[in-house]
Parts: structure tokens; sequence; C-alpha cells
């Protein structure tokens, strides 16, 4: 009746309980792969491809390191953590968005990241409350746009049609993802994002290597390495730029010392100096089911992770179920 | 590595198709069961059990009607369908809820539905630019709380705990639930709902085989089939008080004729006068699924039901990708 061809294989990796009964389950995808691209652990089809979403920000960060534009205009690690961020739009955020913007000789008119209300549900509230329309600096793609925009600038390639996937500096980033990750060009495919600039796909181990070269360095060209562990380390030290308050990004860069960043669609990659790099998609999209899976995943690897579990909590503040891995990640080597 | 065991069988149902490849997949059961509980479709387990959540609205207003409570307040078949509601806290929805109270000499102050913004979010941020905060009445259960304490009152039952899986009231309720699915009282799960009532759980197939008994009357005592069919009634003439603006339950029931009433981790139930009722569970719990699957369950049962396929749009308004059913309805039988 269903034709599950076509489909890629997956496991259930968590539930949702509600007293005695799982009331929902999520299941998922997942690598852990080195430099080389041997694959350290493997839940489901990991050839299969997936869009990393923004998961792909820091590869998507790299022109600004390598074309020069990051030393011309003496960007920050700051607002290099911010050009690799979906961020919460609070204020930190958007001033070193504008600080981008600045340093590039461009205004927030420039900016095409498309508005939404900030991620922060208090900053939407204040936005809400203040009278305010969304611009697009507060769309949590605001940084990454600035550093196209800047990149654009330096290059002297064309700002207002930076979006388009034939536009020089996407071709530019097409082709990094593919050295990056072991593939031929070709073997990219480009998609929309919801921001408007090209959403890439991958197979999913291929990005799970790449993420262990671009956290180590090992496997790419000296200058690619040297602009892939400067893009590593501003974001390890200004995590809470590369998302916000109560974000999970924030929280496991800062308590585990990874390089960790999500994607829309339930996509977490978390990648590590000791050398490899683990790529997670949760196959109906669910966030909620990201954090106990990677945390579950991430401490079978030795990492020190806060409580795996958590409460789902009541409109009267009572416990009324548990989200948690179903998922014994030390058996799944 | 996973155990599986214990995990209903479910299928793809769902996708979401971003370019040229699918990004996220949902899974789920239903079922299609006439009054006398044959199985005229199904997809996966059937006979595991589901929270209906808020899709058991319809069953726990009954005591309204059976107990007299209705008829001695003189509460309106527009009162019975915001009873019966996961209602937006759009305005008409809080008049139909303050009037039960008053009707029953209670209060909002009596309300222990638990507070949470509007569903409908022109109402969240009026009231988030008004700086008030949000009360029981506008959480989406305040109908069913308010027609809850109608009937303790009617009956000269505590109030107060008008919550508690002891109190008589949620005895009542347990008690009509198994007989209206077929089951004995000790085969309904009870565990805790997050408005803080009790949230019964029953095999798929049986609350799929209730739901066609409360559509049509059939298989039921005499009274409480009148009872269920007034409910139906006063759900069907007033489906924009069951749910509200651009909800597929108001939209659902105003253009097909059916009963139709979701719930929370995406559960659907929908019942027609010519002896069916349809039960989908998205395994996931993601509201975003539930319109295709049932829109094309739906059209394979001869229902004329809109558009099935829809747009997912980026920031700029530009199409970036589908999400439609994986489902060949007709072949489900």
């Amino acid at each position: 009746m269903i034709d599950e061809a076509g489909l890629p294989e997956d496991a259930p990796l968590a539930a949702v309980w509600r007293g005695p009964l799982v009331e929902s389950i999520h299941r998922g995808r997942l690598a852990v792969c080195d430099p080389k691209g041997n694959l350290l652990e493997a839940v489901g089809d990991t050839e299969a491809y997936i869009y990393p979403r923004s998961a792909f920000k820091p590869f998507q960060a790299l022109p600004l390191v390598l074309s020069g534009a990051a030393d011309e205009f003496g960007l920050t690690d700051e607002e290099l953590a911010v050009a690799c961020a979906s961020h919460n739009a609070e204020e930190p955020h958007l001033d070193a968005v504008r600080s981008i913007l600045r340093k590039s000789s461009l205004t927030e008119g420039d900016l095409q990241s498309g508005a939404h209300l900030p991620l922060y549900e208090s900053e939407a509230d204040e936005l809400i409350r203040s009278g305010e329309v969304p611009r697009p600096i507060h769309g949590n793609c605001s940084g990454k746009h600035a550093g196209m925009l800047a990149v654009c600038v330096h290059e002297g390639y064309a700002t207002a049609s930076y979006r388009d996937p034939g536009h020089p500096l996407q071709r530019y980033i097409l082709g990094l993802i593919a050295e990056i990750c072991g593939l031929r060009e070709d073997e990219v495919i480009v998609a929309g994002d919801n921001c408007g600039v090209p959403a890439f796909a991958v197979p999913l181990q291929s990005f799970a290597t790449g993420l262990a070269r671009t956290t180590t360095g090992a496997e790419l060209p000296d200058e690619l390495a040297r602009a892939a562990l400067r893009i590593r380390d501003a974001m390890r030290e200004h995590p809470y730029l590369v998302a916000g308050t109560g974000r999970l990004d924030t929280e496991l860069m800062g308590s585990t010392g990874l390089l960790v960043k999500g994607g829309a669609e339930a996509v977490l990659a978390a990648g590590s100096q000791e050398g490899w790099g683990l790529v997670l998609k949760i196959s109906d999209g669910t966030h909620r089911a990201v954090r106990p899976v990677a945390l579950a995943v991430l401490g079978s690897r030795g990492v020190d992770v806060p409580e795996v579990n958590s409460s789902v909590r009541g409109l009267h503040g009572e416990t009324v179920g548990e989200i948690g891995p179903l998922f014994q990640a030390s058996d799944t080597a």
C-alpha cells in the first residue's frame, strides 16, 4: 500500500511518554565519522541525503575568512560567530550583525534574510509590544546574510543578487561544501532555504566526514584547514552568539567544548577535536527529539553531558510525561 | 541495538519535500471502523493504544447532556460546541465559555484549565500588547472545563476537585468512554492531560468504533445515543466554536458535514453519519502531517475534500517545498 522505496531506512530514537504509555515516537538517522570518512557509528541509511540547513552555516561562513574579507574589514571572533548563527535576535546578536554590515559599508537595508519574529520568546514579545514589525535583521539567519554580503563587497561581487544559486559567492560555497565533504560538485543537490539562499543537500555521512575535517583541520588543504579552525574557534569561544539564551547549541558548546550547530527540521552537527563529527537527523523534523538523542550519543562517546531525559510538564506545572532516547547509544558501533 | 518491541507498527504517511528530495517523513497509524467495530481500513497496529487527548472532548462533554445539566441551565448549542472545543480564544469562544459559567452560577475563578496564550496568533499578540497575562479562560480547554464544572453544580459534586481522576465526574466520564468504545473500565488507561484533567488512552480502533457510534447513535443505548447526536449536531452546526479561524477542525466540519475533532500530538477523529469513524495518529505527534493524511483518507472514502498537498513557503513568499501524503488512500482497505 505504501511505497517505502526511496525513503531512507531509519530507526526509533526517542519517545515521549505520558503516564504508562509511549504517546509519540521520533525516528532518525545518524553517523559519526572520522576525517578520513570512516563510519564510527551509524543508525539507519547514512548514505541517503540530508539537508543540513543551518547546520551548514559554519561551512557557508568559510569564504569570509578564505577571501580575506574578515581581515580586510577587521571582523572580530564575535562577528564570525554570529555569521555562523541561527540567533535569537537578542541585542548582542543584532549588535554583532549591525557591526558586520557597518564594517562592510552596508546597512540593514542590504539584508535579504527575510523577516520573522525573534526566535527568543521574550524578544518576540517585546517587538510585538512595541508595535514594530519584524525586519530582516531579526531573522535568525541575518548574521549569515551579513557575512555573505561582506564577502561580496570584498570581492567586488554584486550585492543585490547574492542569494541567487548562480551568484559567484553561492557557486564558491557549493564548491567548498563539495571539497570538504569529499564529493563532486554535481553530487551536491541544490534547493532553496527558507531565508532565500540555496539549501544544499549531501549524503549524511559525507557531512559527518566534512564536519570531522573542519573541526580538526585534518584531510583539508592548509589554507582551508586554517580557515575552518578559525571559524571553529570563533564559534566555541562565543557560543551565545551562535544561538542564544536557552538554546541547545549554546548550552552544549559551552559545556562540552564541542563545535555544535543545529539546523531546521531537526538536524544536529557536533564536531570533536578528538577527530570525529556526529550528524543527526530526526526523520520527522521535530526539534524536541534532537536534545535527548544527541546527548545519549555524545554521552556514549565519553562526552560529559547533562541529564538526558526531561520532563513534559502540564499547564499546572505538574509532570505529565517524559521525553528520552529509545536508543542505547553505547551499542551503536 | 534498538528495541522496537513494544512500539506499535506504523507506516510512512506524509512527506515534506524540499527541492527534489524528501526532507522529513511522518509516519502514523489509522483505522476506519463501523459502529459494530468492523475495521474498514487500517494502517499499522490499530489495536495499540493512543491518547486521543482533545479528540475525546465530545465524549467528555456527554455528561453535560446526560446528567440534565444542559437542560437545567438552558445551555445553547453554541455553548455545547465550545464545551467540546480546543478553541482559539477568539472573543466568541470566550463569550460562550463565560456564558456556561454564568448560567451555572460560577465565575472565571472556578476554571482550573491552566493558562496559556491564545492558540490564535492575533489574539495572542493582542494579549501581549495589552500587557495582560493569559488566564485559564484563554486556555484552549476552557470550554471543556466550564462544561465539567456545570455538571458538578447540577449534580451537587464538589467543584474545587473536579480535575481529580477519582472525582465522581471523572469516574463517570471513564465509564462512558469504556461503554462507547466497547471496553471494560480497566481497559481504559488513565494518565494526566496538560490541562490537568485525566487523559484517557484506548486502543486506536476502539476509539474509531466509538466515534462511529457517537456519530450515528448506532450500537448505543437510547439515552446515550440521543445525547451523542445532540453533541454531534451542536458541533457540526457551530464548527467555528469548536476551534476557530484557520483551524482544520472548523474548516473540515464546515465543508464536509463530518464530525471532526483533533487532539494534541497529532490525533484526528472524523465521524460520518454514513456509519464510520476515522481515527488517525501521526506517530511523531507533528500537527502539520494531520491535514494531508486526513484529507487523502477522507477523499478516498468519497468525501469532497480541498486540495490535499500544500506548499511550504520561505520567508520571501516563494515556494521552497511541499507537504503531502505518501499514502495511496484508496489502497488502504
